[in-house]
C-alpha cells in the first residue's frame, strides 16, 4: 500500500481493492471482474440476504437480461429516468424483431409478467426476488464497486392487494436491510425516506438507508420502493376481490441491494495497511502463520496444523500458511491487506509455554494465549471485532453528523465534509439551491425517525416540514 | 394436461413446463423466465455443483458481461464458431469506444485476465468458476431450457503448468458432471470424446456427458474442453518455471453445464400427469393433504401439522396444504402435476388407526404407513423413488442404444430414435455422410470406455478406428 487513507482517500480506495485483489479492472470502460477474494465476500452477503429475503416469504425466480423497448418506454417517467443509461442491443439485419435494451432494472419485464400471472386474489401477495447482473452505461466517472456499467444486486418485487400491507413490505424490506448492514457488515445507517427530487423514476416513494463514509460523502447503502397501484393500472395487474367480486388493481413494491456493499465495507473499515473484514462476512476468519527455524520446523508445522483443525471444528474459518519462500514478516503484511480478523503466530517458544500469539486486526492488538483457551477465546475475539468495528464507525458517523440551523451553517458544514442534519421547507426550489450553492451536497434523506430542530428551513428560512440530513454523495 | 408424452411428446414437453410452472415464455423472442418452481430446482443443482466444484480447488469469481470485440476475434476459428450467434451492444454516438459483444462464453476475456494475473510457477494452477448468464442469439427454432437466446450456466477456467495437469482437471470436471447427473439428477449419461467436427471451436478436444431422451434424440448435458497451450499463446498466459528458470506457456481448460439440465429431468422424468421430480433436487419432497369434513377439521389438521413438523425435523423438506377451497382430489392432481415425490393423506380414519396413507409420485403405489414409522419409512421411500428413477432411465437407455454392424441397420436405427453404436472409420467425410443421410443422426462422441464392435466402419466399410455412438441431437 502506497497511498494512506486518512491522506488521499480517493487514491487509497483503488489500490486497497486492487493490491487485496478483491477486483480488478476490465479491458471495457467502466466494467470490472470480481475476483475471487472479492466474489467470496460477495457468497457470504448472499447467503445472509438470502435467508432474510426468503424469511419474509419471497421466492427467488430468474427474469431475462432483455426487456423490449415498447415495455421500457411504457411507464414515461421511469423510462426517462434510466434512458442516457440504457444499453441496447444491436440489431439483427431484417430480424423484424423489436429493439431490446439489457435491464437497467426489471420492474417493466416483471409486471408484464405479473399482469399475466395474476387473475385472482389467491394469486397474491406474489413476491419474487431475483439475483442478477444489471447493465447501466454510466457516462460519469466509474469506480470500482460503487459504479459500474455492470453490477450484481438482486431485487425484489412484490404484488399485493391492499396498500397497506405493499407498504408494510417496502418497511420490513428496509428494516431487514438495516439489520444486515448493522450486525453483518457492521456499518452503522439512517433510515428515511427520499424527497420528490431523489425519488425512484415511477415509485410514489423511494426509502432507503444510508451510510456516511470517512471522505464525508454519504452512500445509498439499499433502497425499497412503494409503487401504488401505478405501475399496475400501466400494466394491468388485476386482481378478482375476495370481498366484492369486482376488479381490483394490486399495489406494487421493489427494493434492492448490490455488490456496492463491498465498497463500503472496503472504505468504512480499511486502513493504511489494507482492508479489515468484519468477522460475518470475512472468507477467512484467522489465518496461522508458523515461525521456525530449520530445527523446529516439522514441531512447528505439527502444532500449527493440530490447532487448525481445532479451530475448523469450532467453526473457525481458518487457514495456515507454511509456504517457506516468504517471510513471517512478509506474510503478516499480506494478511493484513487481506483484512483477516486475526492471526495465530506459532513459534518454539509458543510451543513450551503452551500458548499462542493472538494479533487484532482491527486495534494490532497481540497478545499470549493459553492452548487450552484458544477456541473460546479466537470466538470472543471475532465478536469483539465485530462489534468494535460497528462501534469505531458508529462513532465517525455520530462525530460527523452536525445539526445546523442557519444557511451559513448549513455550507460550512458541507465544505467541511460533514453530514448535516438541518430542518427543510420542502420545497423543491429550495432543495435545488441547495445542491447548488453547496459544492453538490444533497438532501440524502427525511430520516424516519425524525426530531425537532427548527421551526424555520436552514436553508431559505420558510416554515420547516421535516428535519433532513444533507451530504454530498457518491 | 392435455397432451401425451407418449404420444406427442414435443407438445407435452412445453406444457408440461407451463404448467407445473417451472418457466414462461418472455416477451423476447426465444427467452423464458424462470418462475419460483424452476428457480428452486436450479437453487438445489447449484447448491450440489458448487459444492463439487469447490472440492475440486476451484474459487467462484465474477468476469463482465461484455468482452471487447478484439478479444473475441483474437482466436479466428473460436469466434468463427460463435459469430452467428453473437449479440452486440449498440454503439453509443461519438463515444470513440470499441465495440462490445455480450458473452457467448468468457474463454477470451478470463484468458485476458489470466495473461495479467499469471507470472510465475506459483500463481498456477489458477482455478476459477463463473456462474453467469450467457447469451446466444439463436437463429434456429428456441425450446424451454433447452436452446434459449440467454441462459445461466457455471462456466469453470483453469490454467495449468503442465499438459497432464490440465488434462486430469478435464477429466476429473466430467467426473464431477457425470456424478451428479446419475446420482442427483438420477439421469445415466456415456462420458465420451467428440469427433473434431464437434469439438468446442478453439478446443485440442472436447469430453461430454450424453443422455438419450424419450423422443429418441441425445441430449449433451455438459462438456469439459482441452485447450492444451493454444489460447495461452494467444493471450500470452506464460509462467516463469521452476525447474528451469525458463518461460512457458500455461495450458488451460474450460467445462460447464447449465439451465438446459432442467429441460433434462422434465424430459426423463416426467410422466402424462406431469413433472416426476428426483428427491434430491425436489423443493419439497412430501406434501400432507388432509381429508376431513367440517366435524374431523381440527383434528386431522392438528395431526397433519404434528406430522409436518416431526418431518421436518427429521430432514424432509414438507409442506401440507390446508387450503378449503379445493379439494383433496383437485390437490392430488395437482402436486402430482407439480412433481414432488411422496404424498401423505391423512383423514380421520387414519388417525383412528394411529397411520397416515402414503402414494408414490413415480410407481403411483399407495399404502398405510403407521404413525410411529413415519420418518424412517419416508427417508426410505425417498431413497427408493431416486433409485427407481436412475434405474427407469437406465433401462429406457440400455434398451434404446443398439449396437449396428451395416450402414442399413445404422440408419433403421437412427430412423427408429435409437442411439446406435457403431464402429467408425475415423474420417470427417464419412461422419458428414452419416449426418447427411440418416435423418440428422451424427456422432454423439467417442465413448471414454471402448468396447469392440467391428473392424469395420459400419457406414463406409474402411477399417474402424473406434466405436462411437450414434443419434439426433437436441
Amino acid at each position: 500500500m502506497k497511498a494512506k487513507k486518512s491522506g488521499d482517500f480517493h487514491e487509497w480506495y483503488p489500490e486497497v481493492i486492487l493490491s487485496s485483489k478483491l477486483a480488478d479492472y476490465a479491458p471495457v470502460h467502466g466494467c470490472m471482474v470480481i475476483r475471487e477474494r472479492g466474489y467470496a465476500i460477495w457468497e457470504r452477503m448472499q447467503a445472509d440476504l438470502d435467508a432474510r429475503i426468503k424469511a419474509m416469504g419471497v421466492k427467488n425466480a430468474y427474469f431475462p437480461l432483455f426487456i423490449p423497448e415498447s415495455l421500457l418506454k411504457k411507464e414515461a417517467e421511469h423510462f426517462k429516468g434510466f434512458v442516457p443509461e440504457v444499453a441496447w442491443v444491436e440489431k439483427k439485419e431484417g430480424d423484424g424483431e423489436e429493439r431490446v435494451a439489457l435491464r437497467p432494472t426489471s420492474e417493466t419485464i416483471i409486471y408484464h409478467m405479473y399482469s399475466k400471472w395474476i387473475r385472482s386474489h389467491r394469486d397474491l401477495p406474489l413476491k419474487l426476488n431475483n439475483w442478477c447482473n444489471i447493465v447501466r452505461w454510466e457516462i460519469k466517472q466509474t469506480r470500482l464497486f460503487l459504479r459500474t456499467r455492470e453490477f450484481l444486486w438482486q431485487e425484489g418485487h412484490t404484488a399485493h392487494a391492499t396498500p397497506e400491507e405493499a407498504e408494510k413490505q417496502v418497511a420490513d424490506a428496509l428494516d431487514a436491510y438495516a439489520d444486515f448492514s448493522e450486525k453483518v457488515l457492521a456499518i452503522p445507517v439512517l433510515k428515511g425516506k427520499k424527497t420528490r427530487l431523489e425519488t425512484f423514476a415511477g415509485a410514489v416513494y423511494t426509502t432507503s438507508i444510508e451510510s456516511l463514509m470517512p471522505d464525508g460523502r454519504a452512500l445509498q447503502m439499499g433502497t425499497s420502493h412503494y409503487f401504488g397501484d401505478h405501475f399496475p393500472k400501466m400494466f394491468g395487474i388485476k386482481y378478482m376481490s375476495e370481498a366484492d367480486g369486482t376488479e381490483k388493481f394490486a399495489h406494487t413494491t421493489s427494493w434492492g441491494v448490490s455488490t456496492r456493499l463491498i465498497g463500503a465495507v472496503v472504505m468504512v473499515h480499511g486502513d493504511d495497511k489494507g482492508l479489515i473484514l468484519p468477522p460475518a462476512i470475512a472468507p477467512e476468519q484467522a489465518v496461522i502463520v508458523p515461525v521456525f527455524r530449520e530445527d523446529s520446523k516439522e514441531k512447528v508445522i505439527g502444532k500449527c496444523e493440530e490447532i487448525r483443525k481445532r479451530l475448523e471444528k469450532a467453526g473457525v474459518r481458518c487457514i495456515a500458511d507454511y509456504d517457506e519462500n516468504h517471510t513471517p514478516g512478509w506474510k503478516f503484511a499480506e494478511y493484513e491487506l487481506y483484512g483477516i480478523p486475526l492471526r495465530i503466530e506459532i513459534g518454539p517458544k509458543d510451543i513450551e509455554k503452551k500458548q499462542a500469539m493472538i494479533a487484532r486486526r482491527d486495534t494490532g492488538e497481540k497478545a499470549g494465549v493459553a492452548e487450552a483457551q484458544l477456541e473460546e477465546k479466537v470466538g470472543e475475539l471475532l465478536k469483539e471485532i465485530q462489534t468494535n468495528l460497528f462501534q469505531r464507525a458508529k462513532k465517525f458517523l455520530d462525530e460527523n453528523t452536525i445539526t445546523v440551523k442557519t444557511y451559513s451553517e448549513l455550507k460550512t458544514a458541507i465544505a467541511g465534509r460533514k453530514m448535516a442534519k438541518a430542518a427543510h421547507c420542502g420545497n423543491e426550489a429550495c432543495e435545488q439551491k441547495i445542491k447548488d450553492e453547496t459544492e453538490g451536497g444533497s438532501i440524502r434523506c427525511i430520516p424516519l425517525k425524525q426530531e425537532k430542530i427548527s421551526d424555520k428551513c436552514a436553508a431559505c428560512g420558510l416554515p420547516a416540514k421535516y428535519t433532513v440530513l444533507i451530504a454530498k454523495a457518491y
